[in-house]
Formats: structure tokens, C-alpha cells, sequence
């Protein structure tokens, strides 16, 4: 009745700076940069094993088991569901409107601005419309690309930037809350990879309250509208 | 783009017990059967108004907002999407078997035994297969059923039997955590409504780490076996 998934993966930790009191909000601007650097240097090299399909970067903070500043890549022998339900949704508006829905989204964003906290000169920082978490923020190249690990140098030292800011903006509005940060990218190997798909980043704070109607329903409910939190977030100088 | 859901429903709060520190591992066992009784009366006056889809009974212990024991009866305008993905996992299995995967689950876990926890004469209560979280358990009638609130008087004080006696096991085992239950039933009116369901409890402790992972990747992480929660709750006298 039931498959089982065979067991093979990897897991690395990135040490994200020497000091164990350290945050995106307060680090270097350049020590950003250098983690980047190294998410890209590694997903480029596990990539060479073709029995990952799946990678994701993914940051605590604090972290749970050790709050010296980390962040984790794990690489997958399956698609993330979550990827998986974007890709078909992704493929779905492909379908009917032969564009991206997430090139869409950027321009109607840029556009009507209200839930834009700040636009550099590759990224948009915003709260998506049917934002599911109080504050939860999606950073996204406004050039189409399925993989983060494809971004060039340049791209890069802008996206650091963009993260930064973001970070001190709820540093400042949050008084340093407790979050966690996920990139979102095409699964990779010829077979799976997806070059319709957008990658992006999703940040969500892990304030307030996921109880039971969550968990019963499968229905989120956020009572901070994304158009509030994008304006307090634009306020922070 | 989007579609703004009309914002009807109904919030309701059923008080379990006079006394501010009760629980159901402790009250008298009557207590819990008008707590039932209770349910079915306000669902079967609800589905009255047509507007309503779909109910959820839900209970967080110890709740969010006040420690008074209570429950939320909670009547929404769509089906909960939790509830959709099971409708349409049980209608494929029923296309290819011509059978319920819920009855054909209970016979699997009866004949096998080792994920369950306790039988009555009614309901079965297990450990399922691929528990998402740790002692995470389903209470399930025997007898196939859509519909909670279409519950016999007598089933409904083995019912009450049988929560009771998972709730002093999740007591003496894991000394009084905290929890979330809630009711899956079919949606209801007669054009939503599903006699291929088959209606069940889940429980799940929130004890644990629920991070960044489940988020990011939509896969659940679970270090506790069914097999072994089934044999730590089956152990209580």
C-alpha cells in the first residue's frame, strides 16, 4: 500500500560568521555576500549527484538545536511538495496565458506598489497578496530564472543588499523576532528541472499563533494584512 | 486574479466543564458524553443554514486564549482543504477497489495490532502508518460513517470511553501535554456532501519541533514510529 523512499540525501551546515552573537540584521554587508557565495559553490557542486533532484536552503533563527548563526543545505532524492504544488501552478497559468505567473506578479506589484517594501536593481522585496504568515515576505529576481545557483556575481552582491535591508527592517519593527528563511527552486537534473518556474525566497516569522485550525483545515489565517506589513516595513530608514 | 471568499460562518464555544482546571483525562466520564451530545445537537442545527459547508469540532488543550476546558464548533462556507485532499484520495481508491480506505485501514490495523492502541466495541483507536507527528493518533468507527453528528446514543458513550482512556494514556505517558484534536466529517448538504467519506478523530501533541523544514519542503519529520507510540500509550493500565 505504502512505498518507501530510499534514504539518500545530504545535509550541510553553513557557519555563517565566527562571532556566535550574530544576524543577517547586524553582520557586514560583505559576510552576506560570502554566504550566498557559498549556498552557490555548494548546490553547484552536489548538483553532480544525479540521484538529487531537490535542494533547499533553509535558515532558523535562532536556530533550534544551536543558536551560533547557521543555515542548512539539504538535498533531496524527491521534489518538495510545496515546490511541486508551485510548478503546477506555474505550468497551469503557462498554459493558459503563456506567461509566467510569477513575472506577472512582479510587474502588478511594481505596479500598484502597496505591498512593496523595496525594489533594487534585480530584486523585489514584498508581501504577497494572500500572504498565509503576519509579515511573511517573498524576494524574488525581477529577471525570469528557475535557480538561485545560477545568479551571477553581480545579482549577487545586489540580492545581499536586499536581504540585509530586509532583515533590519524587522529587526527594527520586530525587535529582532524569531524567523525562518527557505529558498524556493526548479528541482534539478535534466529530467525534472523546470525552466518555467521562478526561484524565489520566502521569509516567515515565527510569531503569533498555528493551532489547531490550521492543522484541521488546512486554511492559514494571518490577521496582518499584507498591505500593513509592507507598510510598516517601508517605513524603517 | 483572485476571488475574495464571502465572509460567512459560525463560531462556537462549547464550555466542557464548570470547573476552570478539568481536562478530558480527569473529568467524570458522563462529562465527555454530554460534551458529545453537545456537538451533535449544534451540528445538526446548523446544517440548517444551507450556506454551510463543511463543520469543524476543534479543541486546543490548554487553549490559546483562556485554560477554561472548552472546544470550537466552527461552520465555514467551502470545504476545509484538509478535508477536500482525503474526499479525493478515498474516491480514487474507491474508482480502482470499489471500497472505503478508511474501512480497509481498520482491517489492516486489527489483523496486524501493532499500531493499535485500544478497540471497543465501536471505534478503533491507532497509530496510522504515516504519522506526520509523534503520537499522533486517529479514533475511527468501525462501522463505515460520513457524518459525526449522525452518531448513535450508544455509540456515543463508547466514544466517550474511548477518548477518554486515549487522553489518560497521552496523561500518564507524556505527563499532561499539551494537544489539538479535531473532527473530520464530510461536508454537508446534499450536493457537497460525501457517503464514500468516513468520518474519524485526529489528535496530535504539540511536543516537538515543528520548523523551517515542514515549511519549506511541505514533508513532515517524524522521530517516533507509529509502532512504537501505539506500544508506549497500549502499556497504561
Amino acid at each position: 500500500m505504502y512505498d518507501v523512499m530510499e534514504a539518500i540525501g545530504a545535509h550541510e551546515i553553513v557557519v555563517e560568521a565566527p562571532e556566535h552573537k550574530q544576524s543577517l540584521a547586524l553582520m557586514e554587508p560583505l559576510q552576506i555576500q560570502k554566504i550566498l557565495l557559498a549556498y552557490r559553490h555548494r548546490l553547484i557542486d552536489l548538483e553532480k549527484d544525479r540521484r538529487f533532484q531537490q535542494f533547499l536552503i533553509l535558515k532558523n533563527y535562532p536556530g533550534v538545536f544551536n543558536r551560533h548563526p547557521h543555515s542548512h543545505i539539504i538535498a533531496m532524492p524527491v521534489i518538495a511538495r510545496r515546490i511541486d504544488e508551485e510548478i503546477w501552478g506555474t505550468l497551469d497559468y503557462y498554459q493558459r496565458k503563456e506567461r509566467c505567473i510569477f513575472c506577472d506578479i512582479i510587474k502588478e506589484e511594481i505596479m500598484t506598489k502597496k505591498r512593496v517594501i523595496l525594489e533594487t536593481v534585480h530584486f523585489l522585496v514584498f508581501s504577497p497578496f494572500a500572504s498565509r504568515y503576519p509579515f511573511e515576505t517573498w524576494i524574488i529576481p525581477k529577471k525570469h530564472s528557475p535557480d538561485f545557483h545560477h545568479i551571477q556575481e553581480e545579482e549577487m552582491e545586489d540580492l545581499s543588499g536586499a536581504i540585509q535591508s530586509l532583515f533590519i527592517r524587522y529587526h527594527q519593527v520586530l525587535s529582532d523576532p524569531p524567523y525562518s528563511l527557505t529558498f524556493h527552486s526548479s528541482p534539478v537534473q535534466t529530467r525534472f528541472h523546470r525552466s518555467e518556474y521562478h526561484w524565489h525566497i520566502e521569509t516567515r516569522l515565527r510569531i503569533g499563533l498555528r493551532e489547531g485550525f490550521e492543522w484541521g483545515t488546512g486554511f492559514f489565517v494571518n490577521p496582518t494584512p499584507p498591505e500593513d506589513a509592507a507598510a510598516y516595513l517601508r517605513e524603517v530608514e
